[in-house]
């Protein structure tokens, strides 16, 4: 399967999404409007993900796209992209550059290509499952023996009781060396270069995930959902440098 | 009391600290020591700090300096530059751009001027006590009339049993709208141009607090210690948008 040409796209993608949104970071004044699940969105996120579409739509006129804000076209079309225009959109409104443009590619259901682009940083990650590059290097998963030794990361703090099922997670703090809410998708991009351990979210949903998968794996970490099962779709995370690593963060959750 | 020789000279401070200090940030095999205390230290802390001691004692000869990095020359003087050159070293060795580099001015041991420069994302952040700016612009705190609406920054989870008097500290983060470790210096300079509204730390050394005093204030925010006695000297810091909004994160310590 040659995925080149979709690569390419990708860096076309990446591209234009990133100078859209670049001077909307940090305006005085954009506003922020709370959806139906009270997560804000502002004109960022909304018109990021029309461009992208627009651009797929005229490129590949047979793939589906399922995107955060504008929904699902042709969801079960053989090649779907999968797009979160803005990751992190809590990070993007308060002015911290840790947020991130997901694309996705999906062949069959699996995401086989995979995008993270943080355009204020000038970084550009692609995985696809064998290899991940950021701005073109490879990169690598660095080697973490213990827990205890671990960088954490984690987008939320979801404390309990908001979120009483993450008592555990909230507990999992007190066993690694250092623990951030330095997180959404620029969380994994700092594991899969080899900068963090541990990078985990409760709650995701497909548009969060399917841009990780081939990234972590590209890199040589393992990412699955919360329970351990099939890391896409799935509505958790959990991706980490080793897979005895991985199976010392599920037992301390246990 | 005319401070603008003092704010020129802030600005060719930052400028030269960042050209030295950017290209290290994110570079490969970049060695991390251990202090005594364990916090990191690296070649771009030792070496912002040795730069900018160099370039106040050719120009202000009598004046005093204390930097974490190199210690204290004349700590007495009428006039003292306090240095930071990484706050945040722990997010400067993971890749994330929130730490900066923090230089106060102080007169008769009391912070008359300060700035938080983070080159990566070219903001100079200078205040005096009456005014602060960012790249210029003069900044202010936002309105945050209740703090279960407002956004909690700060720079460490600290979690116990690793520090047990933070206990009530940790579980402020239940009270709020967002919680989140976006901190060092960066949540200060957050909190100063209205983009969050509480921003404390447990835990603090003398320069790590120099620089946020003036301009939080400047601002128009409060900034005391843990017990609201002074802000400076002190070992610990909240910072807050308002006086009522500090009131409640105390009564919620205590």
């Amino acid at each position: 399967m040659d995925l080149t040409p979709y690569r390419t796209f990708i860096h076309e993608l990446a591209r234009e999404s990133g100078e859209f949104i670049k001077p909307l970071f940090g305006q005085a004044g954009l506003a922020v409007e709370r959806k139906d699940d009270q997560s804000p969105v502002t004109a960022a996120d909304r018109g990021a993900e029309e461009l992208l579409r627009a651009r797929i739509a005229q490129r590949f006129p047979a793939h589906g796209i399922i995107g955060e804000e504008h929904g699902s076209d042709r969801p079960d079309a053989e090649w779907v992209w999968v797009l979160d225009p803005i990751d992190g959109t809590k990070s993007f409104i308060t002015g911290v550059p840790l947020w991130g443009t997901l694309i996705a590619l999906t062949h069959q259901g699996q995401p086989v290509l995979g995008c993270i682009h943080q355009p204020i940083l000038d970084q550009l990650m692609i995985g696809d499952g064998q290899t991940t590059t950021l701005n073109g290097q490879a990169v690598r998963v660095r080697p973490c023996p213990k827990l205890s030794e671990a960088t954490l990361l984690f987008s939320d703090t979801f404390t309990p009781p908001a979120h009483p099922s993450c008592q555990p997670f909230d507990d999992l703090r007190r066993h690694v060396r250092l623990a951030r809410t330095w997180g959404d998708c620029y969380g994994y991009l700092l594991l899969a270069s080899g900068r963090a351990d541990v990078m985990m979210d409760p709650i995701m949903n497909p548009w969060d995930i399917a841009a990780l998968v081939p990234i972590v794996r590209g890199a040589g970490g393992v990412i699955t959902d919360w329970n351990g099962g099939p890391a896409y779709p799935a509505s958790s995370t959990i991706a980490a440098g080793s897979a005895e690593l991985h199976r010392q963060v599920r037992a301390a959750l246990a």
